[in-house]
């Protein structure tokens, strides 16, 4: 007897993203559509902020087959079906990962630890490429065998870097992250690059906002430091949180101390949020998010 | 101008949870149910195991009046839609706070948790009663406006107590909670009694099995003490676990000490199970629960 | 046979904290002195700061008979023994409990965590009162039979207000607690009172100063909330931390959701801050505590 | 004006850790001692067990210079003071690294990690070499510059090759790593290789002894997964805790996925143990360890 298959078996998998006002009947409508198009509901979560708002959030991953036809028609048929309610919505095949390019400076730390988890194939991304202002973590990327490009950004004028920048992502790259890279993103790019940015800062947002937070940690006498990874926005670190940790500490520990600490967390939170946003876990709204984790 | 009302302002809140086999379709079929009866879902989550077994989990929360034909009436097409996919399911009125009667012994920190956390309104459920076996926590249930019933329990035979304890459990409440109440409940009291009985264990399960775990964790060294919560079988302490946590302890910790610093995390996830439970958020399948928390 | 006894079997313990600039020979020198007065070192924990600043920390506890005059003769070689040093230093004979008063409002769950931890033994303070501008906690201070007093403090002249307060704290505490004591401490008041006070802010600071602290979390989109325990300055939040810690939150949470879940970690929070205060393992220098926990 | 320097500046660190039974007057013998060899104390934690044991244990790590001769009189001096009171001590020269072995088999998480912190000078070890007895690994182990050493151990007698790992590691090594090196230790190369070994398990030792414990964890239900690092002894899996953590799972984690999330688990706990070990934190007494970190 041959073993038992499970149910979604040998098919492909598709996740669904939906937001906007609360109406009655949004789930029946969306459960519809997907078993219309024969897919099967793997895991849904859906939340409606009980304020005035009223706002309705909903992530369903579904198994479906991989023919050519069907994603067109589900869209269409997506369309037709929550455009009346004003829902905003995203369908994605997973069968077909993210492309992610990770823009770094000196510290290697996020870096290795994004490229790792790739290789591990823990992360559902492809890593097209690795973009640097230094010559520093080449070697490192050149190991896990991804190309890597060096955009010096010296000078007050960052045009030229940016532009340089914005042609090695423009068709290649779904998302990006800043793992640790140490250049300020002007409102230009950000206008420019048409997809989410990713940035990890090295504390507990909002304290501690800005340059040097290690050593304002120390100098403020807190007892755990902590790391945030957010979409970039033209607010410098006021983007929308994805994913924040915390580490203690104590008075042994010199700045230095803290941010050789601090480091881990930092890999973790930022490692957790790139995962969160690959899954398609993430829904953006105004400042916020919501993560279905 | 007035306010704008959130959706489901005014309305009650019903709670459905279904499990069983999966199969295509029963997203849908259950929320074509909650619509037809004019229901608006608040909070969705579905799960299905993702193995030979197949399993379908769902926790569906929804705002819908609270008209008395209502609920007999979804209740009767729920019966019609569901069990042809073979469900099981189980509707609850939200309004209607769940029955916990709680048994305790000597130590109060478990009970005191529990009556405080209700006495702030933070547990959606009523207490209509504590019994003991000792007379210790008498008065601090009095204080809390709560009936206590002594019910002692010495010697070899605990028929005769578990008999009381039955007669006045019976017709009074939806569930049972040990907090710390140091008796081994029978196979016979378990079947009579007929509703789900929640138990916290003080240790990390399976680790330290049986009685004295402190005194245990204290002689093996451990670096981290624990406390489980778990619904009570005929097997003790290897019922389905609802909740764990733990607690980082070190050397300077006596085994009084680790007690003491244990009790706090007793309470807390005791707390946590009894309030997941009361929610509806935990289904029970096997000898695991799946908490929607 | 009798059963082997700890070596400081049936001695009393006093505890001594010494800090200031480093120099060789100031362990050996302390060490010296406990000996020379017949006492035995149980734990010690020492820390020099690593930096230009060289900055000596001491915590010992040690077994000594409780003679009347063992401790005026220890502490008259002590400060022969560490004044050349340029060290602070306090003894304390850990036999007389300190004396904790608490100040609180409306809200009661920091103040009920203090008054149960200290009726089951296990904070080393007596609690000689509780003081509050409202009634509300009344009923509950005299289940725990400890006196309480109302200080109406209405207005914006609050100086009649603390002048009672002072009245009521002199001569009869050690140490004040603020328990969510919703009124601003003067810089008179904290000239006059003379005696650390202790305060729990509702925030993981430096995030959130100030006020409301749940909903500026919730506007920021968060996702962990905290609490932080502090020595009171003349600078609203701005104290030493004595200890912070931070508990996960979701989008799934409202604002008064933040609050109820927040309130679990001020009165963890506050708790460890008071045990370790009441047992001498806080040293505070400066704007910073060092922590020997 | 020149900066002003720590009194510890431009000299060398040593550490010394003391146990064995408790008695009057050993904290300042071993201070004085520290100060006749004009040493100057850094860090000390001093713990006496207060039980009928009244075990002592010490660490205290000083500046001290690093003339050839101090040492070799500080070591008679302490012998000189420390045996009459029959007391155990190590004294360790901080400038030298101790030199740590790995060895692994398929599995290279944990190995990657010791060798990434290694790599960026975080742990104070060298590493002469890695031995596996599969070659996976080996191409890694070579991008970070560390000779490798292949060393099968196939069929049930493994004598032949825990000899050839002995003589690779004799004279070689002052401690060995297991980094998940998935071969049992016989109690016979124990006996011969005469250094400390830490081992990883990958469950909250006691909980799920033996094979496969993310497979038994998933059966049992559990609400969170575990590590331990542990010295070895002959009874597999109850040597010394040295540390443990743990990270929260749910019911939507296959067995797969409990095993991934473990591993970071593991590489954490693993590499805080290396750490405290390679800087004489750990008092290792009868099957616990004491923990100065």
């Amino acid at each position: 007897m041959p073993e038992k298959l499970p149910v979604n078996a040998g098919r492909n998998t598709a996740c669904l993203l939906v937001h906007g006002p609360d109406r009655p009947g949004i789930v029946e409508a969306i459960a519809a559509q997907v078993v219309r198009h024969s897919g099967n509901i793997i895991a849904l979560d859906q939340f409606t902020e009980q304020d005035a708002t009223s706002r309705f959030f909903q992530r369903v991953e579904f198994a479906i087959d991989n023919d050519p036809d069907t994603y067109g028609n589900l869209e269409r048929d997506l369309d037709a079906a929550l455009t009346p309610y004003g829902l905003s919505w995203q369908l994605t095949d997973r069968s077909k990962p993210k492309r992610m390019i990770v823009l770094a400076s000196r510290s290697d730390h996020c870096l290795v630890e994004l490229l790792w988890r790739h290789s591990r194939g823990e992360l559902p991304v492809t890593i097209p490429k690795v973009i640097s202002n230094h010559r520093d973590v080449e070697q490192t990327v050149a190991q896990f065998g991804i190309p890597f490009h060096h955009v010096p950004s010296q000078g007050a004028d960052k045009s030229a870097a940016e532009a340089d920048i914005l042609r090695l992502v423009e068709g290649n790259a779904d998302f990006l992250v800043l793992a640790r890279y140490m250049q300020i993103i002007s409102g230009d790019f950000l206008a420019g690059v048409g997809m989410p940015i990713i940035n990890i800062h090295h504390s507990f947002l909002p304290a501690f906002i800005g340059a040097a937070p290690y050593r304002k940690a120390k100098e403020r006498g807190v007892k755990m430091i902590g790391a945030t990874a957010h979409y970039v926005t033209e607010d410098l670190d006021e983007g929308p949180i994805i994913e924040q940790d915390i580490a203690r500490i104590s008075h042994t520990h010199t700045a230095a101390g803290l941010q050789e600490r601090g480091q881990y967390v930092e890999r973790a939170v930022l490692s957790r949020a790139v995962q969160w946003h690959s899954e398609d876990r993430v829904i953006r709204e105004g400042n916020h998010t919501i993560v279905f984790a």
